[in-house]
């Protein structure tokens, strides 16, 4: 997957809604759980019924290996399922991970080959060789942690102010390392007040956008700020579209709140005549 | 474990030597490759022949992952392994994981829950609601990145210089979170110029040091600088124990190193009269 593919996707599908798979046995509809695998028929579930309407599915790497080995299944099912039933939609691994090297050779094996993601989700506190062995892998795309939405960003990702701060130095180091055309960013739907600024020091890049809806970021605020003429925006959505109903007609309720958000997102590509 | 039961190991042992498991299948004897699970029978192996003079044993997780579910069956039966024939070793899962609130939970859930690690390296970008959910885990131990090893360590653990560094910002932060008392801090041994102010800054806490022999870190600059008066240290080393020779007796000669490196930790403990 290139992004070019995945702006065609945007077009085509009129979103660039991302559906968040934060699965939490606690929270799917318990009829489910009866279910061999319960995290794999829930994904699937979601993955059917939202498909129409998201261009990326993010499965948060967290909740499957907190279930051990059958958790790490029913990741390979998901990404398995995601590949080959939905090739051209954009998988994203939220691994977070970030080691330097050959351990990171291995992180990048683990989510690119030996499953079959599109992307994974790397922090960059260890710098260029802890970031560039993701970069070699072609047609897959690291995207960096930048700027983020919980409260604990503001114990380092603006250290530096009033000059400049961590995450402004992150994406200028960033640029120079080798394939940093493949490089996405994670900037929190909050950090309005930083978006337009991010944007100007990245016009091109796409930017993986969680914290819409459940976490209290503004959609309108976001497109406003952080878009460019390719989009350049997957924003993500987990909770408010994965748990809309605990029913039996779960998917039916997941389906219609990620209608709505492709509605407003078509809305705003119409408005800026991307599409 | 706590951090009592860990200096009554040291002195036991005269040793303050963690054995990274940095299982790389191509680089094991090749004989193993035919058991039915090469990766557990190689560390099972390592372990069972070093754990005289080692304290820690610290799988390297990426390379489980990279095998996908069939390495994740072995880091299971890694972890089984040393909790139920070694439970006073103290064991680190060397994951660098780093995410917010209930996803943070979730990879503490499964690494001292569903696998039963004492530890885990965590990396602290994302702040306070990053690294607290791991804290709340009564008998165990979170590894803080702080200045690692790496050349990319100058990218962003240095930057705020002249003034203070984002690592000596990490440090002062840290003391303030919750359970702050179950933090210790990944230094790099080459950061010798660095490592005499970190253990001011943190008179009390131990260090996880990798990077002495194959990195090129000096055993007794690490110790001159940073050990304190319950040593205070955990220094790692991985590719010079563990792939020490691969022929058929390979086990001998990792013991053989693993006894080396005791050998000059006792002197350097004896000298300073902590044993």
């Amino acid at each position: 997957m290139n992004q070019k593919k995945l702006f065609e996707q945007i077009k085509k599908k009129r979103s660039f809604l991302c559906v968040g798979l934060d699965v939490d046995l606690k929270k799917i509809p318990s009829h489910l759980l009866s279910e061999p695998d319960p995290i794999f028929s829930f994904c699937k579930e979601i993955i059917d019924s939202t498909n129409k309407y998201a261009i990326a599915y993010k499965p948060n790497i967290a909740f499957f290996e907190s279930n051990g080995l059958n958790g790490w299944k029913s990741l390979e099912k998901v990404s398995d399922y995601l590949s080959s039933q939905y090739p051209s939609i954009f998988s994203i691994a939220d691994a977070k991970r970030g080691d330097i090297g050959n351990t990171a050779t291995q992180y990048a094996k683990a989510f690119f080959e030996n499953l079959s993601f599109d992307s994974i989700t790397v922090n960059p506190y260890m710098g260029q060789d802890s970031v560039e062995p993701f970069l070699n892998f072609n047609n897959k795309h690291t995207i960096l942690l930048t700027l983020t939405s919980n409260h604990g960003s503001d114990d380092f990702q603006f250290f530096g102010l009033p000059n400049k701060p961590l995450f402004e130095k992150v994406i200028e180091v960033s640029k120079s390392w080798n394939n940093s055309d493949r490089l996405m960013y994670v900037v929190g739907a909050n950090q309005i007040d930083y978006l337009k600024k991010i944007r100007s020091l990245l016009p091109d890049s796409f930017f993986l956008i969680p914290g819409v809806g459940a976490q209290g970021g503004d959609l309108t605020k976001v497109v406003l700020n952080g878009i460019n003429d390719k989009c350049g925006l997957i924003i993500n959505s987990s909770r408010q579209i994965i748990y809309a109903s605990s029913g039996l007609e779960f998917q039916k309720f997941a389906e219609e709140e990620a209608r709505k958000i492709q509605r407003l997102m078509e809305k705003e590509l119409l408005i800026r005549g991307i599409i």
